[in-house]
């Protein structure tokens, strides 16, 4: 196992490629959850994710001799980039094995570091025993993502950084996955800061450490599905567990609607891009599943922000529905002239902005001679929603809500 | 006009409400546009822009008594934010006049600083003649969004915290709208650093300041139409301008289309969520409308992230399409049973994920017995696209792609 030392070399080797991320208070989330919350923003990272500094510390550590013969990495995300921007720091070859079913942009993304790409396996398990299997063969080194003591080393720099901005925090919120990042970051702060807390955050979708971590033993799990992908893992390793159950104070889990809420909340009120894996720390933050003391001083880990913007749309259009800034409804119409022209009169004078519609007279449930028109409206709140919907009753309007 | 020890003073008033944004090179633009690229993030500063410096700095500015009796300002965004959070600071009264058509997520964020919000008028110049005479009226200090002294100095801290990271930069790109931000920054720069070029970009749909500036005379519009609300300023005012004409080298313009391109750009590469006005220096650098040496050291001021994520969703789906990772086809189809899953299968066997579909047999141009079929498919990029089209060909489907 590392010591606090090894953090402290690997902080020395990481800064030739990563950055020292910002560090701040953030009010309105305090508010919001009753702690003085503080964020490191590790998505604004080189690679846009923490996973550079494990993975250059990886590389920085290897002699010589090995580093020559080049590296191997199996990753779709933020670990392919890390190890490909760590090798072309020192020149050497990497090999970065991805599913085949990886988004163009991804293959791009880490081919701009000049690593080579092999696309292998209909998903990231078959080409983890690919990358392993070509690294054997071709005598290259493999770089694990998360179960190596030099990777741990290299993601315990973030929690260095932390500590020299905050002096004593009550409590650390870390994403939890592979558990690299929690393994790193607690080695240093029960070194350093012995009475603050660290607690891990898990999705529960992949909840294989948080298992592991109730049962004190290695538990795997049979599939994993969350929109959390960074920390979709579904086996736990016994490398990561020993540093969790030696250091970690407790872990919690946040449901998939909850990080949505997270990622939407950072979106608008903290204008930062964070990938699902990153924002579960405040997920578990305004949906209340902690139980520290109140005013408690409490940093999250926003981990890394590559989210695929497609993704991004979907829950930006989501949490406009759950937040009454758009409402959809379908409303039964006679189908005759005129009769869609007073309903938008009335959409109007309500100030509601229609920025959707269909028609649809065909259905098998409607009386002939009437149509279901659907809309879909900006409002501007709960209670104009409210408003509208008195609004179309009062002009004898049926209709429905779809949520 | 102020000078550079006015802003020198106002930086210490506005370190009590605002903090020192993140600055950082950016290696991906810095490659995409062939200069050394750093960006201010204003973006991240309390309310989310810059305007809370401006609007602190003239508050403290006030005498006791004038403070006393409070302050009026109109504005829908982001300065409304400033001269709330800067009267909560000294415990006053604010009255912000807001449009009537304001969205109620704007009325509360003012709101939650304690200000009053009076809804008025039907748009801003409306809401700002009413908020003059309203101030007028209760004999109270109308805090002007850029045409004051006091304003000016606050906004033209931002560049004491830029040279303090960046020495001797070439240029300094500021976005353009009524002019307050660029005069503050450009009064600081030619006295700490006369050799960087002061940079105003301004949006095509709202020129004003542009044909100012070319005219060397103040030169009002008739209307502005931009996605960059920020700054969109239709008169230009004489405070301002005369700032300009001495301080700033040049002002270029940048389109509706740009200024999205470079939301979606700091969205997917820089993690950081930008509004419009703050995003005319990235467009610029991404769309080649500056002549500046190979290589030359350019800072851009990301002057807030308050965009609406209503918005924002529209522009990540126009930018899907427009780089090729969405694509909109209607294609016509034997209307049978059967015929769509054989589309369907097609679509599975050139691994297009289909995101949306619809389905309409009724359209006059139509044969008898065909139907159109119009879907959106999630594609991998450029050259994906190609073959999905060349084997909807093999297979003799006519289709059109939509843009």
């Amino acid at each position: 196992m590392i010591r606090l030392s090894d953090i402290e070399r690997a902080a020395e080797e990481v800064g030739k490629v990563a950055v020292e991320t910002p560090f701040s208070y953030a009010p309105r989330l305090s508010g919001a959850s009753g702690y003085e919350v503080y964020l490191k923003k590790e998505n604004l990272q080189n690679t846009g994710s923490f996973k550079i500094r494990g993975a250059f510390n990886k590389i920085a550590s290897l002699n010589d001799e090995e580093r020559a013969r080049g590296v191997v990495a199996a990753s779709a995300g933020n670990h392919a980039q890390g190890v490909a921007l760590g090798a072309k720091h020192f020149g050497i070859p990497a090999t970065i094995v991805m599913p085949e079913t990886t988004p163009l942009t991804k293959v791009d993304g880490v081919k701009s570091y000049g690593a080579e790409v092999v696309l292998q396996g209909s998903n990231y398990d078959e080409a983890y025993a690919y990358a392993t299997e070509y690294a054997k063969e071709k005598n290259r080194v493999f770089v694990h993502p998360f179960a190596d003591d030099a990777v741990i080393a290299g993601q315990g720099t973030i929690a260095l950084e932390i500590l020299a901005r905050c002096e004593k925090p009550d409590a650390i919120l870390v994403p939890v996955g592979g558990g690299g990042l929690i393994s790193g970051i607690a080695t240093a702060v029960k070194a350093l800061s012995p009475e603050t807390k660290v607690i891990g955050v898990a999705a529960e979708g992949a909840p294989a450490m948080k298992l592991s971590f109730d049962a004190r033993q290695p538990i795997d799990t049979t599939g994993v599905r969350t929109i959390a992908d960074g920390i979709a893992v579904r086996d736990t390793s016994p490398t990561t567990l020993e540093y969790i159950l030696r250091y970690v104070d407790d872990i919690v889990l946040v449901s998939d609607d909850e990080i949505a809420n997270a990622i939407l909340y950072l979106l608008e009120k903290q204008k930062l891009v964070v990938e699902g894996a990153g924002a579960v720390g405040v997920a578990a933050l305004i949906h209340k599943r902690l139980s520290l003391p109140e005013n408690a001083k409490v940093v999250t880990v926003l981990s890394g922000g590559n989210i695929d913007v497609t993704m991004l749309s979907v829950i930006i259009e989501k949490g406009l529905v759950k937040s009454y800034r758009k409402m959809k409804l379908v409303v039964t119409l006679v189908d005759k002239p005129g009769s869609l022209m007073k309903l938008t009169e009335i959409l109007k004078e309500a100030q509601a902005n229609i920025v959707q519609i269909g028609y649809d007279r065909t259905s098998l449930d409607l009386k002939f001679g009437d149509a279901y028109v659907s809309i879909a409206l900006e409002t501007k709140g709960r209670e104009h929603q409210r408003l509208i919907k008195e609004l179309l009753h009062e002009h004898g309007y049926r209709f429905e809500e779809e949520h």
